[in-house]
């Protein structure tokens, strides 16, 4: 199996989602070893969850199956270029592969703007259209100076 | 209540939360007309969930309890600047406002270099860090063409 393979998957699976009507047009496959081990479609609208994009989906349902919070070895594969959610969710989750079909721009235009996100993650907070305020707490880093003094702490 | 109220109780949890074991050292409060309606702490390696951040959570919490995939007049308080996923998804949730305490340089600080990631965003997809393939499947505009034509899809 290669690539297009399992792109076409994730595609196939972004396909039946609409059909199905439980939310957007996005699906993601996530491989293992040659083994797709989990998969993900988008459920924002059917479970009230606006985080519950196909690969943030898949991401977790693969985290289960694998009982880690990493995926290491593993290949994302997504129906459409992840938004900016999903890809901040790929970095955390550390796979050694992200492969993609549509851009970006094919989403734009079902109507799905990720590149409003992109555009304004490149701005100081203070200058995004979402009101940004920071608050100069005198607290603001005891939790991470406690964080930094634990024995117990497993990072990640 | 002010700003500074709410975002103490977010600092507040983020402290019991490393101090529990939990996980990172991140909390977050969402508040709708003075109330707060939802908590988030980072769960990542207590439930095997990279994406388990402060917000993420708060912010399934909070819909989840709304019964909405939108989290219309509500404005979010996080112990700490957003990571690139936890800002995509407040800019998905649409909350009014977002206010934050430590900065990402004081994260950074704690070892979570969140600013690595936003690099990577600047850069484009085939330049970055992560192993990123494009297929260009024939197929892979066919989800958005039956999202467009479809009648009973639920925009979001």
């Amino acid at each position: 199996m290669d690539d297009n393979y399992y792109i076409e998957q994730a595609i196939n699976l972004a396909i039946e989602n609409v059909k199905s009507g439980k939310g957007g047009p996005f699906g993601a496959v996530i491989v293992k070893n040659g083994e797709i081990i989990a998969t993900g479609t988008n459920s924002v609208t059917s479970e009230n969850d606006p985080t519950a994009h196909a690969e943030v989906k898949a991401i977790r349902n693969a985290c289960e199956m694998l009982n880690s919070y990493q995926l290491d070895d593993c290949e994302i594969y997504s129906s459409c270029e992840p938004c900016p959610m999903c890809l901040g969710a790929i970095y955390w989750a550390r796979p050694k592969k992200l492969v993609f079909a549509a851009t970006k721009e094919d989403a734009a235009s079902a109507g799905f703007d990720d590149s409003y996100i992109y555009k304004e993650f490149s701005l100081n907070p203070s200058h995004r259209h979402l009101n940004t305020i920071t608050v100069n707490s005198e607290n603001k880093t005891k939790p991470f100076d406690i964080w930094n003094d634990s024995q117990a702490k497993i990072e990640y």
